[in-house]
């Protein structure tokens, strides 16, 4: 895409109503707009990066043999009053019609799926069944001041899971933390991810999350880094150390973001619906179920918290709006014209690019919006890269590298095949 | 995908609390479920036309030069009391949070694109500008009855499109009449869609709709048959059919469905946020919009009002959840072996389908859910159609046709080569 006709441009002052570093570089950079706190709008440039978190975690779920579904936002008050949730849960909101007639707005999709489910289910032939939705959620949060770290109105991946046994169960549960890590080296911030023990809170005895070691977190962790295994500060007691086998004193704090948790639900949600199945000897059970999910908003704000300089973003290949930032330097026409033929040639190889096309920009003004957007190559044609032109032409440079290099529009073109 | 991992299914029974064809089609297919009156959740096979659909509308506002964006469905009532809609507009949803504190629930986004977009215009050369997204939208329709084609929740395509002048806007407008045939072609009612003369509301004296004949519509147009024009009910009068050269006794009354709707804003939304720019003398002038909206849902309800039968729908090949529908019938070995062979040779080349591979159904059983389900060509393997192997095997029919005929594999592999 040319930069030129991008509709959003970069500001170099920081939003003045945000303290958190992903919410300044993100607004910054152009990628969101903040409507109020903890509610985001995204951008083209964000939503690039949406799609592309969406597109890894849909093909991860579908591998895992999830079946995609879309449920709605507006849910039946009568559904949260059977799971006695509709006055349980302080951070639902409530909306009401002229009528009166009061529905909930969405926070995790239970109450939706599991009258889903029971049209279709009533023999263990119908077993199991993973059901899946990439969907926005609302959740009341009255402070909400970590910019895309935790919202009010947010996008996640909710998937649930249908069994008739706890070994069923804790089979595809075991399969889905593998999934997890898959999805999350995929988009990056693998290794800085860990699995992490956690409480289950009121219905089970653990659950896991997976939690992002960086300093913006919310959350502390507690690391034995030659097992690799974490625990939340929440269960850190004598009890779960010898459980685990962990020793206290190897352990070492960390500040991290929850980027993705998974639940034992037992028969918590199933039950109150009579989510039931009929088995081999004819019998009627209660169906089993799982949860797991990722934030992909916060998922955004991670990385960015993650992985950005003091300049501005870096973001991994995989998730990066664009695969590289071609920028033309200068007004001579020269050096317009073999970057449009730069340009022309990328697209024409199947090349993600974004092309900063402006003129009346400074060599300085360009080189520090490329910084902050944050692609991870960077491509300059420049007076000075085709001055030795047929054999030269393009300097390159990765967005982690201090210097770098020329190359010919074959050699760059050759970067991009596989 | 095989059907027997389908974890829906269908059903004979017409829902009891569903007046109208779409929503029974749909529901009774499993491509639908109704949380409540006006909300309904997409299954796999309806996520899969919405999908479709979706991106017939993505590339078509692409082309025609439409940014992408996602905006947020919490809007700020600061926003819609500045352009006088927080008590203007009847179906408004409002939420509070438990510090009270109100935010409107977007059933339009004029309130936040606007504020979007003086972010980044304030001259003459950053415009003209189109963007748009495809999102959730909420509307207070308290007697929501006809299905999927008034919701209370519903998917939209809105784009917003702002120009220096009106010979500027009229040129775009002119332009999307022309985008919205190609996206109303390529879902498959193109043949039943006129574009429509339609009251402009309190701002402008015309807009244009673009209105799908079926005899479910709520709405009532004339048509000139000879010159494809037509008009909603609202605006025939004496002036206007002098002013569009029509005469009321050729005029043919229809029943029809509101697809698509185009308006000229003019500044009704950029002036009271102050949208503008500076011109090329150095003046300040206001911001002229255009809004271009599909509801995504409603297409699909249309198209199963338009185009089913008794049995049940016609999918259009370019938005059927799958391209074919192929089905083994009895139990006979060597049929469900050579019908798995079809199967996994009709995946390798690419094709979309649906394997009804379950067994202890019966032939009509298998028939009577293909014609509700509606995938556009039928293939079946049967003890009658692989008598004649090599030269047969498959019995094949369109949706659309009473009587099939018997093709190799080679030969229903050609008809989805490109």
């Amino acid at each position: 895409m040319r930069q030129s006709k991008l509709f959003t441009k970069t500001r170099k002052e920081s939003p003045a109503d945000e303290v958190s570093k992903n919410a300044e570089f993100l607004i910054r950079g152009g990628f969101v707009h903040k409507e109020m706190a903890g509610v985001y709008s995204y951008l083209p440039l964000g939503l690039r990066v949406l799609n592309k978190i969406e597109n890894i975690i849909r093909e991860e779920m579908n591998k895992a043999g999830g079946q995609e579904i879309l449920m709605s936002t507006f849910q039946p008050k009568d559904n949260w009053e059977k799971t006695g949730r509709w006055t349980g849960m302080d951070d639902l909101y409530k909306v009401s019609d002229s009528s009166g007639r009061e529905v909930a707005l969405g926070p995790t999709h239970e109450e939706i799926v599991v009258p889903i489910l029971k049209n279709y289910v009533t023999s263990y032939k119908d077993l199991p069944v993973a059901v899946y939705q990439i969907q926005n959620k609302f959740r009341m949060e009255l402070r909400a001041k970590s910019g895309m770290l935790r919202g009010r109105e947010f996008i996640m991946k909710d998937m649930y899971s249908f069994h008739t046994s706890q070994e069923d169960f804790e089979k595809f549960y075991e399969k889905m933390k593998e999934v997890y890590k898959t999805v999350f080296n995929r988009a990056g911030i693998g290794h800085l991810t860990y699995l992490t023990f956690a409480s289950g809170g009121t219905f089970s005895k653990y659950s896991h999350e997976f939690q992002t070691i960086t300093a913006a977190g919310e959350d502390t962790i507690y690391l034995d880094e030659t097992s690799g295994v974490a625990l939340n500060k929440e269960v850190l007691n004598d009890e779960v150390l010898a459980q685990l086998h962990l020793e206290r004193e190897k352990l070492v704090e960390h500040k991290s973001i929850e980027v993705g948790n998974i639940f034992d639900l037992k028969t918590k949600y199933s039950k109150p619906f009579d989510l039931s199945f009929t088995d081999e000897k004819g019998e009627k059970n209660i169906v089993l179920m799982g949860c797991y999910g990722i934030g992909l908003g916060r998922l955004m704000g991670t990385v960015v918290e993650a992985l950005s300089d003091d300049k501005g973003i870096i973001w991994p290949e995989a998730i990066a709006p664009f695969q590289i930032h071609l920028l033309s330097l200068g007004e001579d026409v020269a050096v317009l014209k073999e970057a449009d033929t730069v340009y022309e040639s990328l697209l024409k190889a199947g090349v993600e690019v974004l092309f900063d096309d402006r003129t009346g920009l400074s060599a300085g003004e360009k080189f520090s919006d490329a910084d902050l957007l944050g692609m991870p190559l960077r491509a300059v044609v420049s007076a000075r890269s085709i001055k030795d032109l047929p054999s030269g032409g393009i300097e390159i440079k990765k967005r982690t590298e201090e210097k770098g290099k020329i190359v010919t529009l074959d050699e760059l073109l050759k970067i991009f095949k596989k």
